[in-house]
């Protein structure tokens, strides 16, 4: 299998020592520089007061570092063998003095002594070199980093924990198996071997092709946790939707009043919330039968809004009867929200008045007005969202894993489709597309990944990283 | 003495641990997290996967950390004991991916373990409030971590080494010996010990006098290079002044023309020269008599920028005869420049033209016109200036510190006089002068220093530090 054959960007014969800042620009207590590579020891000794040969590993020491003889600063030098260290090579980390000439001065002194500048996630890309961690693995570094909130930082932490290769391993399994006994048959004919069982491979392909496409299916909800929750608010004109979103704020942003189907652009605003940042975004009132055109294209923004929603938030006035046709309206919002699978929270506002709507109408009493219960709404809104979005399982994130994977299903039903239509040598058509089809799983690992690929994932990294 | 009274402030009985992050904000690949305190590890250990009593000083290890019992990162615990840390107390550093999200949830973890959110500079103050540091070395701290370049750096690490307190420690010696000498006689008349010698302490007096002014007169300088130093280009109208400034530069600044005296508005700009930006000032062409009231206030901008400037570059046009009075004008220039004891470079410009200036006027050819020269010119401009402002002797930069060492000095001379007046019981009053002087100089290393100025001093630091 091509698998196994090395390509020279993943086995550098001849590596050298790399350097780079490690921690953002500006002023602070601490800052990190750091080496890696064969000769980093030698290196760092060059311009710090350590002798290579008497460092303990992992132990901090504190040394003097000079640049062309002038003293910089005393740091912290740790060294970590590459048997321990995250590259998987020899590594230096050196903790100064967070003052940017410092540790503009350290990463030069570590150059002026042979260091070669890390290039944009260099680092990370020799741990992926060296075997510490798969391509899925590597990328989740970079996710990691960027994560902003619970869910993203969750997701990227199954991915950086191998979750996608335990996956994937999961799904290989039996295509392995099935490979071996194909290629058996093919190889050595004359042994009569018992020939492939059809309908057990048809019943296995199958199975493998849903668990490929419900593994890709995933981006969907990967790319949505990626970019943050949404909560859409919706409900009937005038119910106070565009007050209570003012009120969720603590700050006028829509326009609020008497006249019904005042919104009519589609609001988006972030609220924090919690451990979450989720996008509100506020839309016209649903009617059954809207008045204009204008008001017409309001609502079909609100069915797209609830669409593309984690969560509906339905605002009631609770202060008049609902019409039959009210109902409708409301009931069409709450299945929307069914159909799409996203939980629905009801909000019986204008608690500031007396209560006239019907007693099945259940839900949360606020009051947009004078601000009751909005805390409270807050919560139960941020309960649900990390319930909706905090998931334990490991989701797909990166759109190129997504391609991968799509393409390996495809390869899974043109095996399918070639045992299906029992054509002459189908073992042969079979086993090339399951060998495509792994090819593009491996791809998601970085199994074969070649130097170009690997240059645009970590060109997209930070430099030290 | 009032120097041994311990303050509050000084020693606080009931110490918190307290934690902060101590990298700039940003995503990047590491960031640090630090808690100190007497229950550092404990806390450590409620959020860390880390066994307090089997942790090794200053020994890396692996490790997990937790917010409500969700996974946050994999991370470096680094453990000081107090006897080995920087702030005098257990200390730990944890070194997570350089996430936002993720640092400040392990410092939400640190702070729902116990640990109190650090104040600006509260590290520091901890270091000095435990004898780790006095506080002229606590102020550098700060000083370090804004150092932008090496004269700044040096002067910062050089008061961060000590030196401040070895410089004072000097004066301070015959002062304590003076002290003790008349307090001895104050306090046992009875045992008819040797009258002081007047003459010898009105000497010593007058030394210590000088000293501790020349101490506080390194301000001008260690002002300077704290501010960057600076070039004033002077010279006759019409020499090419403004067209050097634009060459140094490379980029048009200043409007040149061929009308004499064009420039009279002094222009300012950062020059960026290897270690150092120094800021290039360009002024009006100096005459022995100017033509115009405009053009005199030009002239004193000039002699003014000389007067606060490193180094004098003076430009001579190479091109044409000098007359006498325009030897005598750039006479003036030298003059003023040797005065204030600033080297003087002289630029023989317009070399891209015959030379017809006479043998004598020496320096280096410059064409700001063909840009010749220029980069040879910066050259010898940044060795002059390191050479100028890259001293090894400790510098005050502190404006505390310089009126604390004013104020010692006034009392000095108090102390002269009243011996010198041959007043009644002069003992007395130059013991009094003697340990008031005392106490100044106690200020700048903080001897006896107030919650109040220990307050207005650390609030200047950035948190984590």
């Amino acid at each position: 299998m091509e698998k196994n054959r090395p390509l020279p960007a993943q086995k550098p014969l001849n590596q050298e020592t790399i350097a780079a800042i490690a921690t953002p620009p500006g002023k602070s207590a601490l800052g990190i520089v750091r080496l890696s590579g064969p000769s980093a020891l030698e290196t760092a000794a060059k311009f710090l007061q350590i002798d290579p040969q008497n460092l303990k590993p992992r132990t901090a020491i504190l040394t003097r570092a000079f640049l062309r003889g002038e003293f910089i600063d005393e740091v912290i030098a740790l060294h970590f063998p590459k048997t321990a260290s995250p590259t998987g090579e020899d590594l230096i980390e050196i903790t100064s003095h967070g003052s940017p000439f410092i540790l503009s001065s350290l990463l030069k002194a570590a150059l002026e002594s042979g260091a070669a500048l890390a290039a944009p996630g260099e680092f990370t890309r020799r741990a992926f070199l060296n075997g510490k961690m798969d391509l899925s693995q590597a990328e989740a570094v970079c996710d990691l980093i960027r994560a902003e909130n619970q869910a993203s930082h969750r997701a990227a932490l199954l991915q950086l924990s191998g979750g996608i290769s335990k996956a994937l391993n999961q799904i290989k399994a039996p295509l392995l198996e099935m490979l071996a006994h194909i290629e058996a048959c093919l190889d050595h004919p004359e042994e009569e071997l018992p020939p492939p069982p059809e309908n057990e491979f048809i019943f296995s392909l199958h199975q493998t092709h849903e668990a490929i496409s419900n593994f890709a299916a995933t981006y969907e909800r990967g790319k949505k946790i990626l970019s943050g929750p949404r909560i859409c608010i919706a409900g009937l004109p005038n119910s106070g939707k565009s007050s209570l979103l003012n009120a969720l704020l603590g700050r006028e942003r829509a326009i609020v009043s008497e006249i019904p189907g005042t919104t009519r652009d589609t609001i988006e605003e972030s609220l924090p919330l919690g451990e979450m940042t989720p996008l509100l975004i506020d839309t016209a009132g649903i009617r059954e039968q809207a008045s204009d055109a204008v008001e017409r294209e309001g609502i079909r923004r609100t069915q797209e809004a609830l669409n593309n929603s984690d969560l509906a938030l339905v605002v009631i006035d609770r202060s008049r009867e609902i019409s039959l046709e009210e109902e409708k309206a409301l009931l069409s919002i709450a299945n929307a929200a069914k159909k799409g699978n996203k939980p629905a929270i009801f909000a019986l506002n204008k608690s500031d008045l007396p209560r006239r709507i019907g007693k099945d109408w259940e839900g949360i009493s606020v009051s947009a007005l004078l601000g009751e219960g909005i805390e409270e709404l807050k919560k139960i809104l941020s309960t649900r969202l990390i319930q909706e979005t905090l998931g334990h399982e490991v989701l797909i994130t990166n759109f190129r894993h997504h391609q991968a994977l799509t393409e390996a299903a495809k390869e899974i039903l043109l095996a399918e489709n070639s045992i299906r239509d029992n054509v002459k040598k189908w073992e042969e058509r079979a086993a090339f597309h399951l060998r495509q089809c792994l090819r593009f799983l491996g791809e998601v690992t970085g199994d074969n990944a070649s130097e170009e690929v690997l240059n645009s994932i970590f060109s997209k990294f930070c430099v030290g990283k």
